[in-house]
């Protein structure tokens, strides 16, 4: 009878358990500086439970919504070690249970440090890069199906070929990689860019799985290297399983059900701005495959807090690139921001803020003194220096020079240097996943790539090379995004040229590849381009002329933008060429005599650490 | 023998009294809140004279500079009333005396009223507005006379030339005259638009005298009107008598000599900039014949600090234009024109600010946000909305709309307004003095001319009008200077072509002056353009919406740049339209009904004051 009584229970407790379809985060750890965590149940009617957990835990919050599927149970661990726990739910007589690690973290996993100007950051996107497992390049749970021969189609690049190439990028100089988002994309199509997330605690398998994240970042570590992850707080998939079955009404953005942005986000400081359209750019979707979150909800926020701090714990991360920053709730995603960087206080975040006015572009960085004048900090630490991208842009075709056009372009972006609390802390590059790809624009004109990384290479700021330019990749955004997201060449079996391996490269490819190696590996362990200070003089003749230095070193950096030859008389620049006499030029190897003029030839570059 | 005595003495103290060639000020004030005034003796060998004043008045310091012929002695005029002193100056037995008269202020000078957004703006240069007297159009004791078939010569227009039309300006709806300079500019030729001044206490005699330049403010408040006063503390002209014989070598900015400012005025707050390059911009010179002030010499600043304010009481002036103002000493021009506005509180003061970027153009206003930064302050209470202005320079050829083209200009211009101190006291202008005219660059398009007016006439700031585009003037900046400062037709005797009269204009003429006075004349008494807020909507389909509102009333524009006619649903301005039913256009004078949609014709503007 006891037998019987016995197996009735276990029967009962393993169809109530099985009501548990989800549990999230899966785990959390012991010790951190927040010590609350918020533990969503997913399951049929599970709000009809009550709740309890054992090992003395102290339950202070239990929240249900108007749906009886979700139950959000909140512990406090403060004082507790690693251990497992069990929830405990009950209705009435049924009773089950769930375990609840608490798990250890690594030493010192709160004071980690982050990118910064020292590092230079690779940008990827996994579907494009490396074909590294060809097994799991479908995946019989997701829609969408590999298919190499559709431009916008899954093409197989997974993690194992970003760890397999790692080498590669080390050679090259980059000291840190963002990819593109990772987690579950299971959108019937189109999912590739994965900036659709169906699964945010879960990488898609068509990339690898959670294990296989945290190897990279493994990898990436073993070799020096800090892996960034691109997270999305703004808005998931439409086959997200929590847009499927909505924990509150408002857990995404309603008016009720799809409007679009208006995609102004000037309308979020604007004093003389209509409240609707700050609402509709702040609350209107992207795409109607992209549910816009609603981060003024506090469980959708401390949702995307807890999840963005496990990942941070799990893989051992080193930074986030947060997609499509200014376009989150203004004083969610903030909360949001600081949640991160209270429990990592050396945690860095890249915003990425697509405008093109640097004040507006502060506006978002931490501390900045322009949001100041709305009593506003979005806690940020880092922004992305558009306005400079859009210099990248056009400027090397300029080979005469006026009062705005040519090199005066670069200096004017420096020049509102002071609109930005931290300028060095904002990232630089000559393109990225969503623009047009400098060769492209620069019809590989080797001497223009090589004035651009000059720049990007020696500027303030942290240098973000998007995959490929480096070997000469081109791609016209005017045919659409897959046309600059293309395979690297090398990246899968068969692939006739491999730009991976020098013996695999044309010759093309290796004069992109070595120059831009030389600058990097060379900017590595210059402190002086790190964290020195900038002094730039007015462009003359489409010259741009700028000296980074320090108390121990300077480097000086000429960039002829002009087509001819120019001659800089050098008396100008006395303020920082000080008693130095000669000028080693990083690029050519020659050494420079600063007593006499400088001559430099039509669209090339010195970078010169004087002596 | 008494009698040969006197006359002896009499002798020397004339002989000795005809030393001094100018006393500046030549008067002074009662009653001012700084109460001490600064003479300057200038005569030979002056500073070898010891001084003295009547009347138990007290000097308070004595400065001789390196020059002898300079003698600068200040007394304090604290608790004296308008009474005659003596200056008496003695070099060992010889002495003689000189007259300072201090003067009765006007009442209530101190807290004079000035222009503010209530007002409109007319720019206007004398030498080419209306020659009211003929007889004064050269000069025996200036170079350059009189050549009206020279387009950069002396063309004869003057003060009572502004007299005579003054009832035309009112007429038109402005309310307030900005005349480019007026003071004595001696220059050999070129001398038409006075920038470069030889004797800043008093107005070229072929403009007028002393006298009638305080009979031409005199007119204009008799009709409700003000007078602003275009003043110069970066430069004077080369034939300033104290350029050609210097108080101290530092006066000017000496390289030593000439050397050409680099213009770039962003060098004054860039942090990466170089010292060189900010000096270079500040202190070089704008062209050789125009020496630049160095306002970091306290005489020097005290010298223009004294002479603006002495205009203002003289002449009893209602506000000021600075002209190149973010070109001068930077600490200097911010205590000038805190010293003037200490003394006139109210006094409203536009400084020429030619930048392209708000947060650039903000720095220079009073209280900025963005100068706060840097702990600046310029005390400025207005500036120019040059952004502004470039939009006006394209926008209407922009029939079709973009993501970035169209209006979006406009309304990319004012999301920026929360970067200023003070938005609405901005000036703000289509065209001026220095640049292309609007209906030059639109080719005389009346439809265009009627948009950008009709802007002018209801956004925030302060409107400035450019004389002769309200009769439809063109004048291509590419052609020079002349062009578009040419005569107004009717301003000399014999013009064929009267357009100061209703009968004399063309029938184009008069369709642009109509409307015109029919914008500027509704604009005079609403106040919810001069003070109600503003909300504006991001455009679309080249249709830019904005609202002026206070408690009292709504006043709803309406600009369609695009060629067709567009239709407007109006809930989205639901917002500002509230309970409102019916727009009575001001331009049509026809009733809209707010309950439907809003059809606008192409290139077409409406005023609705909502009821």
């Amino acid at each position: 009878m006891k037998k019987i009584i016995f197996s009735l229970i276990t029967l009962f407790t393993l169809s109530l358990s099985a009501q548990i379809d989800r549990m999230e985060p899966p785990f959390w750890y012991e010790g951190m500086n927040k010590s609350e965590v918020q533990v969503l149940f997913y399951g049929k009617n599970i709000a009809q439970n009550s709740v309890q957990v054992s090992n003395n835990v102290v339950i202070t919050n239990v929240t249900k919504t108007e749906n009886p599927n979700y139950l959000f149970v909140t512990i406090d661990t403060k004082n507790i070690k690693a251990q497992d726990l069990q929830f405990t739910f009950s209705n009435g007589k049924k009773s089950f249970k769930r375990n609840f690690e608490i798990k250890k973290r690594r030493p010192n996993s709160a004071i980690r440090k982050s990118f910064d100007a020292s590092d230079v950051m690779y940008l990827l996107m996994p579907d494009r890069f490396a074909n590294g497992n060809p097994n799991n390049d479908s995946s019989p749970e997701l829609q969408e199906k590999a298919n190499r021969s559709l431009p916008g189609g899954r093409h197989g690049g997974d993690i194992q070929g970003i760890i397999n190439n790692l080498d590669y990028i080390k050679e090259l100089g980059a000291t840190a990689i963002w990819s593109t988002p990772m987690c579950e994309d299971n959108d019937k199509g189109y999912s590739y860019h994965t900036y659709g997330q169906s699964d945010v605690y879960r990488i898609d398998p068509r990339y690898g799985t959670n294990e296989e994240y945290k190897k990279l970042a493994d990898e990436m570590h073993k070799r020096g290297m800090k892996l960034i992850k691109d997270y999305v707080t703004n808005h998931w998939g439409a086959e997200h399983w929590m847009f499927k079955d909505m924990p509150t009404y408002d857990w995404f953005h309603q008016f009720p059900g799809y409007a679009q942005s208006n995609y102004r986000m000037t309308t979020q400081y604007d004093i003389n701005g209509s409240k609707r359209d700050a609402k509709y750019c702040m609350d209107g979707w992207f795409v109607p495959s992209m549910p816009d979150l609603n981060q003024s909800n506090p469980l959708v926020l401390n949702y995307l807090i807890q999840n963005a701090i496990w990942w941070i714990e799990y893989a051992d991360l080193d930074g986030f690139r947060v997609d499509t920053y200014s376009y989150n709730d203004k004083e969610g995603i903030a909360k949001w921001t600081k949640a991160i960087t209270d429990e990592y206080p050396y945690f860095n975040i890249v915003g990425e803020v697509w405008m093109h006015d640097q004040a507006q572009i502060s506006y978002w960085q931490k501390d900045s003194p322009i949001a100041k004048i709305q009593s506003y900090n979005s806690n940020c630490p880092s922004v992305m220096d558009f306005t400079l991208h859009d210099v990248f842009g056009n400027v090397f075709n300029e080979d005469r020079a006026d009062w705005s056009n040519g090199m005066i372009k670069f200096y004017e972006n420096f020049v509102n240097d002071f609109l930005y609390a931290d300028s060095n802390n904002l990232l630089i590059f000559l393109e990225n996943h969503d623009t047009g790809r400098f060769n492209h624009i620069y019809q590989n004109d080797f001497k223009k790539y090589q004035l651009g990384m000059t720049i990007m290479a020696t500027m303030r700021g942290i240098p973000q090379l998007y995959y490929g330019s480096e070997i000469g990749m081109a791609g016209d955004k005017g045919k659409g995004d897959a046309d600059i997201r293309q395979d690297f060449p090398g990246g899968w079996e068969g692939d006739v040229n491999n730009a991976f391996l020098a013996s695999g490269r044309t010759a093309e490819q290796a004069k992109y590849f070595d120059f831009s190696k030389k600058v990097l590996n060379w900017r590595k362990n210059k402190e002086v381009i790190h964290t020195g200070k900038l002094t730039h003089y007015i462009p003359e003749n489409n010259v741009y002329v700028y000296f980074r230095h320090n108390d121990k070193e300077t480097v000086m950096v000429v960039i002829n933008n002009a087509t001819d030859t120019q001659n800089l008389n050098l008396i100008r620049f006395q303020e920082n060429i000080k008693s130095f006499t000669l000028g080693n030029d990083i690029l050519s190897g020659k050494t420079v005599d600063l007593k006499n003029e400088l001559s430099i030839e039509g669209k090339t570059s010195m970078i010169l650490e004087l002596k």
